[in-house]
C-alpha cells in the first residue's frame, strides 16, 4: 500500500495529502476537493464516532479460519464491503488520472477483490458516462448511483443506467441541498416519499433492487422501508453537504434498532480498515461502503491499487474475526463491542 | 468573503488575526481588543457549546425552497439574525476605519441584507453618537443599546436614542461590573427589577419595545418577563466581562423551557455560520445576534462586507433548512437535533 | 503584575517558567522545583477540576458594591484568602532571593493586603526559622505549619512556633510519605487520630486554633471533626506527594456535604484568580489558600509583589461577586454554579 | 534510571525513542518494533484507562511502614509485580544487545529485585531457547510463556519448558490471529476450552501451575476458571494484535467482579510506575505484569537496569501505600479509588 499511497500523493497534490490517518483535518473545508464542508465537523464525526467503539477480544474458542463471505442485495461478496459512489476526478482529486481510468479501476478492482463497486453521478455528464461504461465492461457488475434530480433528468438517468445491465440502482438523496446545482439550472432536491415509491416501483418492475443512500434518522429509515427500498445507506455524504451532522457510527445503532431485518442496512463514513468494518457490523450494519481510501487507491494504483486495498482490509477483517471469535459475519453482534 | 477577511486582517493588525475559525484562542485575554477576558473560557465556551450540538439530517420530504423569513420584535426579517451591538473601533479593532464608517456599515449593511443592526454604547461619547447617526440615516431602522449606567446618564441616553426614530431599545446589563468605568466616575451596574420595570414602562409609553441583553439563567429570564421586557438576549457578552461562564448554547435550552412563548428569546455567542443559526433556533431561540464576524466584515468591507457576510449566512441557513427538512423557521425544533 | 512576573521569570530561571497559565505542564515532575510529582497528574487535576466549573451570571439585582469580608479561624480578613505554606526558596525557586526575604514578603504582603500568610517547615532548619521570624515581626499575624514529624521533633517545633505569638497552628499531614526524609533520619508520617487529638488538645490549651491540611476524603474530614481540629485544608499538596490524586475542587463538594458547619473548610489547589476563589466558595469552602502564584509574586516583587497579587485577586473577586449577584461571601453557594 | 534510559535510547535507535512517558504515540503502528498495531489505539487505551483512575489520599492512620509483600502462584514476592514475557530483541528492540543477554537480564534482574520474570516465545527458535536458558540459570525461577501453537509444536515446547525446572507455565493466547505465522506454516490460534483443559491437566500432573494470558472479557474469565487455570492475565497484548481493544484497566473491574477469589488475576498494560501498580490492585488485580519499561531497562542496563527499575517501582508503591493508608496489598481495594 505504501507505494500506492506515494503515487497517489503525487497525483493528488493540492487535492489530498494522503495522510497517515485520513480523518479530515488536513483538508478542512475543501469542497470541491476531498475534504469535509466548512469546518469538516461531519467528516471528523465519522472518524470520532468509530474511534469511541472498542472491542471485546476473545481467544477461548474454535474460530481459526473465519469466513467473511456474505450475500447483500443478492450479490455474493467475499466480505461485506462495497466501494462508495464517488466521481469527479478532475475537480475533486486533481485530475492525475482520467475519469474513465479512475472509475474503471474502482469497478474492476472491486470485482477482482470479490466485492462490488458503485459509481457516482454529477455535472459534467462524463462522470456518469464513465461510470456506466465501467459497469457495462464488467457485465453489469457494479451499482450506478443517481443524484436526486428534479423532473426529466432523473428518468433519463435511470434509463441510461438500466442499459449497463446492472441489477441494483442507487440514489444518494444526501446530495440534495446543493444550491449551486440548482443555480446552474440542474436542481437536485430531497425526495418526498410518494415520488420515491414510484421510482422504486419502476426499478422493481425491471427486476432490479434499489438502495437509498443518506438516511441518518430512525424515522427516515422507517420511511425507506415503507416506500419499498431494498437497502439504505447510513451516510452523511462524507461530511460534504451539511456541517455538524453526527458520524454514521453514532446514528447506526438507533436506526438498526427500528429497521433491522426489514431492510438491508449499509453504513458509510470513516471506515479505514478491517477493524472498522467489523465495528460497523457489530453496530448493526449488514455491509459497509468505503469512500476516500478506495479513491486514493484507485488514483495511486488503478485496478491493482483498489484490489490491493481491499485485500488489506480483508486480512485485517479476518484477523479481527479470529480475535473476537466470529466465525461468520452473523456472529459479529453487539456482544462484540465492549460496553463500559 | 476571502477578500473582505484579507483586508480586515491588515486593518485590524495586532487587534484581531481574523482566524479561519474565530474561537477565542488567538486573542486570549485581549480586552480591550477582540478577545475574551482573562483565560477566555467564556468566549471559548460559546464555541464549544455549539460544537457539541449535532443535527438530524433528513432528505425524505418536500422541502426544496424553504423560507427563513420571520417577524421578531415587530421587524420583518429575511432571516432570524441581527448584528450584535459592538462599538469602540479605536481601542477594540485597531482604528483602521472610523467609528462612523464602521457603525454605518453595520446598520446599513444589515438593512441591505434584510436583517437589522444594533449599535453599542460606551466611553468616549462618539461611540453612541456614531451609532445613533447611523440609525437616523436609516430612518430609525436599527436598535440602540444603552449600557446600564447609574442615575442621569441612563435617562439622557434613552432620550437621545429616542431621537433616532428607532422602535426598539436595548440594554446590555451584561456590561455591568466593569469596575474601571466605576473608577472613571461613569458607573455601570446590575439593575434591580424595580428600576428595570420603570425604564421599560417608559419605553412602552413611547410605543417602543425593549430588549434585555445578558440573561444567562432561567430565574432571571422569568424576572425579565415579570418586568415587562419584550425580548431577552441570552449572552455572556462575548466572554468579555466574567471568565468561566457557560456558552450561550449551553444555558439556552433551560431558559427556553421556562419562558418560551412569553417573551422573545434571542441568543448571542459563538455563531459563525448558517448552521450555527439553525442550531440556536433548534435549541429554543427565536432569533440570534452575531457579533465578531459582523465587526470583521464591517472593517474589511464596510456596508458591502456586512451585506456579503449575511448573504453567506443566509445561503448556509437555507441549505441547512433543506437538509433538515425545515420549511420555515418554526419547523426548526428540538427534533432537528440529534440526541445521542 | 507583568513587571513582577518578568522579574520572577529571571530569578526563578530553570525552576519556574512563570507561564501565562500556571497549570503544571511546563514543570512536569520537577520536585524539588515548582512542579508536580512524576507525571504531574495531581497538579494538573487541580486546574482541570476548577476548569469544569462554570458560573451562573446574574445581572438583575441590587449588588453593586459587594463585600468579600469574612471571619476565618477568628481572623478578620478582607477576603477569604490565605497564602499557602511554601518554603525552600533555595531548592524549589532557584534561590534568587533569600528564604528570609521571601517568607517575610509572603507574611507581610498578605497582612498588607488584608489577608493572612502561612509559613512552611522542612529541612534545613532555616526554612521554619525564617518563617517564624516573619511571624514574630508581624506581631504573631501569620500561621506556622509544622510537618508531621515523628517523636520529639514535632513537640519542639510546636514550642518554637508558639513563641512567634501566633494564634493558630497548622499541620500539613499531606507531607507524609516523603521516604527521603525518613532515610535522612528525619521521618514524617501519617498521624493516627489519637495522636492528633492530643496535639490539638495541647494547642487548644494554649488558647490557639488548629488547622489540619491534607484532607481529601469525606471519611477523613469526619475524623478531623472528631479529633477537634478547627479547620481542614482540602489539598493534594500541590500534586507534589502522590501522583494521580483528584483535584481539590473535585473532592471538595463531597467533603462539604458531610462536615460543612462543623469545621471550617479551606481549599487549596489550582486557584489562580478571583473567579477561582469564588468557585471554591461555591463548591463549599469557607476560604482558600493560594500557593504557587503567591510564591512567584514574592520572588518577583517581595512584599509589594504579594500585596499587588492579592489586590488583583480581590478586584477579580469583587467583579465576579457583582456579576453573580453575591453581596457577601455567604451568598456564594451551589446556586452560583451552572448545573448542566 | 536516567543513565539507563539514555543508554537504551542509543541502543534502541529507530525502534524505541524511550519517551518520557511511554504511551504509544511516538511508535504508532511499529509492529515489529515496540509500538501498537495500526493506529495503536489499544496501546494508548491501556494508558488512557489507567489515567482516568484517581486515588483517595488518606493521612489520618497508622500506616508508616507498609509491606507490599505477597504470594502469587506460590511465589513469595517482595511486591505483586512480574516482568511480562517479551522477546525478539533483534526485530523489536534494534538488536543492541543479544537475546541471551537481554532475557537473562530480565529473569536475573527480576529475581534480584524480589519479583519474578517471564520469558517469551516466537520465531526464530533462539527466542525461547534464550529464555529457557535464563530460567535454568536461575534454578527454575522464571515463568516460560508458550504461544498457542497448533499441533505438535505446542507439546514439544511444553516439554522443553519443563526442563527449565520452572513451577509455572504460561500461554499467551492473545498472540493468536497472527496470520503471518500461519502463512509461514507455524500457525498459532485461539484455543478451544476443551484443548486448554487437557493442556492444563497435564501441567497440573507435573505439579506445576498454569497462567492464561489474554483474557479481556468476564465470560472468558469464567471459562478460564472452568478449564482449571490457576491465573489469568488481563491483557490486550500491549496493543499489538488487535486495534481498538479497551485498556486492561477498563475491563479489569468487570472481570474481577465475576472471578475474584476463584482464580488469581494478573493485569498487564500501561503500567509505568508504582502508583499504576496500586491502581491495578485497587481495580481488582492480585498482581501485575510490566512489559515495555522492563525491556527498556534490560536493554539500557541489563540485570542491574532491571533491578533498578523494579526498585524505583517499589519505592513509589511504598509511598503510595503510605499515602492511601494501605498496610498490606490486601488493603488496596475499591475504597482506594476516588469515585466522582
Amino acid at each position: 500500500m505504501k507505494e500506492i499511497h506515494d503515487r497517489a500523493r503525487k497525483l493528488m497534490k493540492d487535492f489530498c495529502k494522503v495522510c497517515k490517518i485520513c480523518d479530515g483535518r488536513a483538508c478542512v473545508g475543501e469542497v470541491p476537493g476531498m475534504g469535509g464542508l466548512n469546518t469538516a465537523a461531519s467528516f471528523k464525526n465519522n472518524l470520532a464516532a468509530l474511534a469511541t467503539v472498542t472491542l471485546n477480544m476473545r481467544l477461548l474458542h474454535e474460530v481459526v479460519e473465519p469466513s467473511p463471505h456474505c450475500t447483500v442485495l443478492g450479490y455474493d461478496l467475499d466480505m461485506p464491503v462495497m466501494a462508495a459512489p464517488i466521481g469527479g476526478v478532475s475537480f475533486n482529486m486533481g485530475g492525475g488520472v482520467s475519469e474513465e481510468a479512475y472509475i474503471d479501476a474502482v469497478v474492476s478492482g472491486s470485482r477482482e477483490a470479490g466485492v462490488i463497486g458503485c459509481v457516482g453521478d454529477g455535472v459534467p455528464p462524463f462522470i456518469h458516462e464513465a461510470g456506466y461504461a465501467a459497469i457495462r465492461k464488467n457485465d453489469g457488475y457494479g451499482i450506478p448511483f443517481i443524484k436526486p434530480w428534479e423532473g426529466d433528468e432523473l428518468d433519463e438517468k435511470l434509463e441510461k443506467a438500466r442499459e449497463t445491465g446492472c441489477t441494483t440502482f442507487g440514489m444518494d438523496v444526501d446530495a440534495a441541498g446543493l444550491i449551486t446545482l440548482r443555480q446552474m439550472g440542474r436542481p437536485v432536491s430531497p425526495k418526498p416519499p410518494a415520488e420515491l415509491k414510484e421510482i422504486i416501483a419502476r426499478v422493481h418492475d425491471w427486476g432490479a433492487k434499489f438502495i437509498l443512500k443518506g438516511v441518518m434518522t430512525p424515522d427516515e429509515a422507517e420511511l425507506a422501508v415503507k416506500v419499498g427500498a431494498d437497502a439504505i445507506v447510513v451516510s452523511n455524504h462524507g461530511g460534504r453537504v451539511l456541517d455538524h451532522v453526527p458520524g454514521a457510527a453514532e446514528v447506526l445503532p438507533g436506526i438498526a434498532r427500528v429497521v433491522s431485518g426489514q431492510i438491508e442496512i449499509l453504513a458509510d463514513g470513516g471506515i479505514r480498515d478491517g477493524v472498522d468494518v467489523l465495528k460497523m457490523l457489530a453496530l448493526g450494519a449488514d455491509a459497509v461502503m468505503i469512500g476516500r481510501p478506495v479513491s486514493i487507491a484507485a488514483v495511486g494504483g488503478l485496478q491493482e491499487g483498489v484490489a490491493t486495498y481491499f485485500s488489506t482490509i480483508k486480512g485485517q477483517l479476518l484477523q479481527a474475526m479470529v480475535l473476537t471469535g466470529s466465525q461468520t459475519v452473523k456472529d459479529i453482534t453487539s456482544r462484540t463491542i465492549f460496553n463500559g
